[in-house]
């Protein structure tokens, strides 16, 4: 019978996804420079962004997983199908921060960002340099697609196993692509169109949540109710997580999310938040705040009147209270797993970690 | 025992693989549809982008192949495989769209052209709007990456073959992203840092020719030998194109190739005709042709002089003459595949389509 002390460490998953993710980049820029010298950069910045952060929380969710349902496996089995989805995940950035011309991820220059540096050199034209260092960035993100599909398939496990897995990966892929476009478009259409809970399963709880749960269950052999219960279950994190994520935004401790709590407001990000107002505020609070949502140069003022009223209009209540509602739905699901209770903790502790961050 | 009449001819082959893309391409949209409407309007956009054009010669060569060394096989089997090689096209052509800013492709809009037009009531500013449709264009390349892979895997083969078909297909991809990169350099990067021969290799050669072949054959079940003189047959196949395409590029007939043979000079594109200029070239031919060579606005008497240079200096007599040599490198190579000589015909017309076309 397992223990809550056989359940992986997020600490020890970092440092095994990291060792393998390490390797697996050297390995492809020794390949790459067979192809050329410029390839090999290419695969150098790839491993110099990917190891500069991330807490590798979704292999994490899957060798955790996998370890409460087959507490004798080998977590090594299963490593390429854990690195797999941070492989995938890697991509999605590199080309979320090409959507949002971003050069920075995790604190460093992203692949876009080193290349404005390494071909600065050979364009005046800034447009051109920036058109051709998101270029290579595209064609990083393109590798890293096909090479993580590919880096599944070397998952030891049952061949059913490895085929259900993958179908999972390319399912999380397609609703994750489609949570980007609808994230992408909600910028500039109409309000309501997209809404904040379309963007929430697609483009966060399904290849976040969803595929990581499921992916550790189904390579474990879990019995099927678990696996469709987690699947459930993730759901609600995934969405309790972008909730959580959207309070965070506006209301929460820059000093420990390092995040600002004004960006949100002024660049008009139709969040939980926003879309709760809409629904909630008299016509007087909806006047008020239209004066200063979507502002760029909105004032210290403004902000903290617009932050009121998402307070005032209880807005801001409201979305706490369906953040409970997801933890509620959670713990039921996690009570409803067939593992013994001591297996649920890390369920538990998953919901805590999402719903109840601070950061 | 084999006959000609048992190989599939490239109409049936495109009629196969168009059908097959067509209903995945359907079935995809059903299921975009779940995620929201705009995402059901991206796969509309990519199945009239595939089914626009193309002439399916990579799924074309992966089936002729097979049933040369499988004439009992049913190419059923191996659809999905030969499918995921158009796929994979299709998504590197639509990034290649957007490294090149190109919004038509096979003479119809590609997926940025179409979001040009969709996304232009909601922006004044063109250059946003630019931005907007080439993000939607690379959500459309990504899905279909990860789509390809997943669909090779369909493939009904004894595992150890598929996993071999799979193996090969991401180190197609490997290289032609490659290959992609440094042609993009080369646009900017010194004269002789990359070389047309590299550029031939990676992003033509690789995916275009090595990959149908070795992968047809190795799902037939082809002896190694066999596998490995189709690698080399197929580099000699890949370089012998473009060795053709850049002649044609410069000296083919308009009327038949639907190109512009003064483009690729005033473009400055380092085609093989060029680098064997410069190596050939006296002094005054190069200076002469510098004058002309990389100038957007050179005159319809510079550009024929141009040519005339390439004529007189010996390079298109040089390219010619490469173009023999991969010709009969490329014919022995057939001619030492264990395969009956009634079989071997498709690959001798291959070579003569691939190196003696006019088109």
């Amino acid at each position: 019978m397992q223990t809550v002390s056989t359940i992986i460490q997020t600490e020890t998953a970092k440092r095994l996804i990291d060792t393998y993710i390490e390797r697996f980049c050297q390995s492809r820029s020794l390949e790459a420079m067979e192809v050329g010298a410029s390839y090999f950069q290419l695969w150098q910045s790839i491993e110099k962004l990917v190891l500069a952060g991330g807490k590798r929380l979704r292999p994490f969710m899957i060798l955790a997983t996998y370890q409460a349902y087959k507490p004798d496996g080998d977590l090594e089995d299963i490593i390429p199908a854990a690195a797999a989805h941070e492989l995938i995940h890697l991509a999605m950035l590199i080309h979320d921060d090409i959507i949002d011309r971003d050069g920075v991820r995790y604190g460093v220059e992203n692949v876009s960002g080193q290349y404005l540096k390494h071909y600065g050199q050979f364009f005046q034209d800034t447009s051109e340099l920036s058109h051709m260092s998101l270029s290579a960035a595209l064609l990083a993100g393109d590798v890293l697609i096909a090479d993580a599909h590919h880096m599944l398939q070397k998952t030891n496990a049952p061949i059913e196993q490895i085929n259900r897995a993958q179908t999972i990966f390319n399912g999380e892929i397609f609703e994750v692509v489609g949570g980007e476009l609808l994230d992408m478009e909600m910028a500039f259409l109409p309000p309501g169109v997209v809404t904040a809970d379309t963007i929430a399963i697609y483009k966060t709880a399904s290849y976040s949540f969803v595929g990581p749960l499921t992916t550790g269950a189904v390579l474990a052999g879990a019995p099927e109710e678990d696996i469709a219960t987690l699947k459930q279950l993730s759901i609600f994190l995934g969405v309790g997580y972008q909730l959580r994520d959207d309070v965070l935004g506006t209301f929460g401790d820059t000093a420990v999310t390092g995040k600002s709590t004004t960006t949100d407001i002024k660049e008009g990000k139709r969040t939980y938040l926003i879309e709760t107002f809409e629904r909630l505020a008299t016509p007087d609070q909806q006047a008020e705040f239209s004066e200063i949502f979507h502002k760029a140069n909105a004032t210290d003022e403004q902000l903290a009147v617009a932050k009121q009223l998402l307070i005032d209009s209880g807005s801001k209540a409201t979305v706490e209270q369906l953040i409970d509602e997801k933890r509620t739905l959670a713990i039921e699901k996690v009570n409803a797993l067939s593992l013994p209770e001591e297996s649920k903790q890390l369920f538990y502790a998953l919901i805590k970690r999402c719903l109840d961050r601070e950061s």
